[in-house]
């Protein structure tokens, strides 16, 4: 298989586009998508794109039976030239096939499917929004698609890729969120799916959201499942602490997501020689930092956010506001630099950025 | 909503029934379907039995990208005089709100849908097989449909019932199997979801299911997430153990799910005397017990099975094997004891099946 074998099928009915600033995130979807089949034995097939369409599936369909499915998130940005960058899109990729193997999925070729994802964005980059913090948020997912009931992996699968246009995630500018510290419902253990991006890991967090919701806090900070005490992500992001001058992230302990966000601002801080450490960080241990005065900043990071400042962060009864719930320098520096370079206004000095 | 609301659209093309003896489980399904939806403000409605059909969903419904979904599995058995039972379906309805709960899904009216269900098997009754070991199972399932990737309960559902012809379990006469000790993947712990039946908790099995097969096992016995120590269930099915005259079985912890063959089997036991308790149960005792020759019978419980005797246990290199690999009296005993109450050869005295 090449990309020569992609098959392109335009609509023949263009949708309107919406008001960049009046996008709800993941509700509008673009005219096409990209989707390509596996059986077993003859490996992925038929790359194509097609119009946006639903998909007919089987009911015993195992992805609505034993979860087998990975995705991935990214974001495609119009510059202020007229350009289309996408960010690291092949981490992305590599992620997608390392959930795939936890989930027993079979791997997809990464160049290949690189070259479909260009092509699907190439032939919908009207759809690329222009408005500052806006973007093409792209959706790579596999879902299992046999027709069986076995508890056993799918024979057949089907590779999909769906755009949707997105509005700014700060949309009256950054302001920091108040976090609830989950010490009931777990995100993920050691052994299980946490490092994987597969669909169990979120809806199992919604009643954690709902409980969070209902004291007015906007996410979840996620402890580890075995003593309850080790930090671990903030609702669907990685989390960095600085402290005493020093940043501080959980270390990937297997039920960690590897952020390609978190990965790009370890590389920046050791580039810019701030003092960074990925390692186990304790609750009780950053209350007590935090009582010393010595908690500077936090935030998550992630594709959706980039850098979502934290507040407050409210642990058994227990409250700690951060930096006046202001966003702080380095969070604020480390937006700037990474959202910059997504929107090619600052120099991509670490090639991370690759144009359409 | 009432049963008063239900509409049948019978199937004008009816599949061959296939030879029961030939069925492998769940790939074989019947002429028709039940199905309602769910909108908020709306609640459940539109409920329906109409022909085996593809359902069509958007690609960007909840169910693909955060497996938000419930499931159930029970069993309709013909008995010898052709009447039809269920076994304790009401259990299931239950467990499905439990797992929904979990799950951030609205509940369904277990009364209304006991009857949707009870006339989807009348209209399907000739699709019960009647060799002995056989039956219909019932596959109902919600799903979440709304199209968008916010990560945030889904607004709308589908709740499904299919149904599947199943052979024997045992074709030719019962095995014990043998079965690999997990110790380094983890299906559930407390604060999960390991109590739901939901989908993520399934196919997050696979790796270890394979490690398990590359070995000679023909399935796991997971252990706990936390200490990797205390031993929770086997496959997909429940854990007893008969050691030294006593029958020993995990304690419901939160991440063990409650088997309603389980549940029938602790109900049994009681009503004939037999020790039995529910315990935390580590697998270094019960290797203890076992080189101590009190380890007498093992078996694993489910809808599936009944009965699924254990012949060997492998852990870190150490080999048990239990009652020279045969099926012990006591096993023997539960397994004709419910499977007779099931296919209604033995008297009902528990009141726990129900006839169509």
């Amino acid at each position: 298989m090449s990309n020569f074998d992609l098959t392109i099928h335009e609509s023949d009915h263009k949708k309107p586009k919406p008001q960049t600033d009046q996008i709800a995130f993941g509700r509008t979807f673009t005219d096409h998508m990209f989707m390509m089949d596996y059986d077993t034995g003859k490996g992925w097939h038929d790359p194509r794109i097609v119009p946006y369409e639903p998909v007919t599936l089987d009911p015993a369909s195992m992805i609505f039976h034993y979860g087998q499915t990975v995705f991935e998130g990214l974001k495609a940005y119009r510059t202020a030239d007229d350009r289309i960058l996408l960010f690291r899109p092949e981490k992305n990729l590599q992620r997608l096939n390392q959930s795939s193997d936890r989930l027993s999925i079979p791997p997809i070729d990464e160049e290949e499917v690189m070259g479909y994802l260009k092509e699907l964005v190439k032939l919908e980059r009207e759809w690329v929004p222009e408005t500052d913090g806006t973007s093409l948020y792209i959706r790579p997912f596999i879902i299992a698609t046999e027709p069986s009931l076995a508890v056993a992996p799918s024979k057949t699968y089907i590779f999909m890729i769906i755009l949707s246009p997105v509005g700014s995630y700060f949309p009256g500018g950054i302001h920091p969120v108040q976090i609830n510290v989950e010490d009931q419902f777990t995100r993920a253990v050691k052994g299980g799916t946490g490092m994987a991006k597969t669909a169990g890991n979120y809806s199992s967090g919604y009643q954690a959201q709902a409980k969070a919701s209902e004291t007015g806090n906007a996410d979840v900070l996620w402890l580890d499942g075995i003593e309850k005490r080790y930090i671990e992500e903030v609702g669907s992001m990685n989390i960095f602490f600085k402290i005493d001058g020093e940043v501080v992230t959980p270390a990937l302990n297997g039920s960690i997501l590897k952020g390609i966000t978190r990965t790009s601002i370890l590389e920046v801080l050791n580039d810019w020689g701030v003092p960074v450490v990925e390692r186990k960080i304790a609750i009780d241990e950053l209350y007590e930092a935090y009582q010393a005065g010595k908690v500077e900043e936090a935030f998550g990071t992630g594709t959706a956010a980039v850098i979502s400042p934290v507040g407050e962060l409210n642990w058994q009864g227990k409250q700690m506001v951060i930096n006046n719930r202001e966003i702080g320098p380095l969070s604020q520096e480390l937006y700037d630099t990474i959202t910059g370079i997504q929107r090619g206004n600052r120099e991509d000095a670490y090639g991370w950025t690759i144009e359409l």
